[in-house]
């Protein structure tokens, strides 16, 4: 099985929210949980569209040249960046509700700060983590993460990273608890040794209807995540990592 | 000279600014020439505050542990991460013109998009080109960041990125565009080479009033650069590079 043939086809809960959102609209979804998820918070009317990413269609690399993902679509120009998509379905759907940025300029900020730590912190660890081959790096490797995952928690107000209200911190993070059951099974990891707080605020996140409802089947990601648990992924952020080169 | 003895103190026409901010305001600016850009261009009251990035203050620690900067001072609390502050900004006070992340959420999208670029691309290669020893290491990197100079130029509509207004895409380049010199002094740099168009756009950005009077003497800044230039440099940019890690 090669890259090119393991894409990812939504299967499971989100292959129903994909069958309802097969008509037009003005905004096309190519790709992207973080933005889904947004999508789906806020019931932006949507098409959902399914891009491979190692064999981008033409239509999509004629909007965006660079065929980067994810991406949406917008009265025919193309937008991309996990960040920017979420921050631009806030600006451009006000009347769509929760606000998923809240509306105080201190908490916007706040929250920025908090998703550019997921981004710059938590994510090239996990990934960093489920790469690792050898034992004593992937110990050291789970200790990092552990540690990056306990000062973001230190911030959570619960139940959610603000509060009450579900943010984009929370849309930030969300894929990365719905998916460590995959660092449970093969890297030592466990969601309540990170810590209580950790494991109540991580089984509160997975429940939140736009999240399970946009989650894949265990069996289907499972064929991807052996690549990476094997350090054969091809995808560009395992090859900047293995360069020692910033994620895309 | 250690890094210790050498931080920014405003000089030259800078020094003019400084002293205009000196009285408590709401928010107190510690660091960043960007946000400084904005506070200018929008003229928000604030209180200019120096932080010495080797040997940062007590307070400024207890408000900001990391002691990260750029940041800002919100009633007594901290803010950092230099795009984030020009967002929080045009949040924060929304009747100070010009809103520089304009008022069209594509627009809005598609200056962060460019933003984001500069980031990941323009800043790391400018180090880069400017900490190589190698000659043949210069002129690999020369050509690196020319062809990104020449992506972003493909997308400036003129005279600034947007057209006539002048936005944060623009303030998040400036910085780089003033210090251009230290390249052609030292990498074999020429606005003009790169292309026509990036010399106009330079050259009209570097006469922007917010631009122009924030910057130091240039006698001054040569202190740093020249550290950067022998590759001796300790700032965290300059040591995750060395490192082939993410720029902080």
């Amino acid at each position: 099985m090669t890259d090119h043939q393991i894409y990812p086809v939504a299967t499971g809960a989100a292959a129903k929210v994909v069958e309802q959102h097969q008509e037009p609209q003005d905004l096309v979804f190519h790709s992207g949980w973080r933005t889904w998820i947004s999508l789906e918070e806020k019931s932006i009317p949507y098409k959902y569209n399914e891009v491979n990413p190692y064999n981008k269609e033409k239509h999509f690399l004629e909007i965006n040249p660079k065929g980067l993902v994810p991406a949406i679509e917008y009265k025919g120009k193309a937008l991309y960046e996990s960040l920017i998509l979420s921050e631009f379905l806030e600006d451009a759907y006000p009347s769509h509700t929760p606000h998923l940025l809240t509306d105080d300029p201190f908490n916007k900020a706040y929250i920025r700060i908090w998703i550019d730590y997921i981004n710059k912190n938590i994510i090239p660890l996990n990934m960093r983590l489920i790469m690792a081959q050898e034992p004593e790096k992937q110990k050291a490797y789970l200790e990092e993460y552990t540690t990056a995952l306990r000062t973001y928690t230190s911030k959570v107000k619960g139940p959610y990273f603000l509060g009450e209200e579900f943010t984009l911190a929370d849309v930030a993070i969300a894929p990365w608890i719905m998916r460590d059951y995959v660092l449970s099974e093969h890297r030592g990891y466990n969601r309540a040794e990170v810590s209580p707080e950790w494991k109540a605020y991580a089984d509160i996140v997975e429940k939140r209807e736009s999240v399970a409802s946009t989650f894949s089947d265990r069996k289907y990601l499972e064929n991807i995540y052996d690549r990476y648990l094997r350090d054969e992924a091809q995808s560009e952020g395992a090859k900047a990592l293995r360069a020692g080169r910033v994620m895309p």
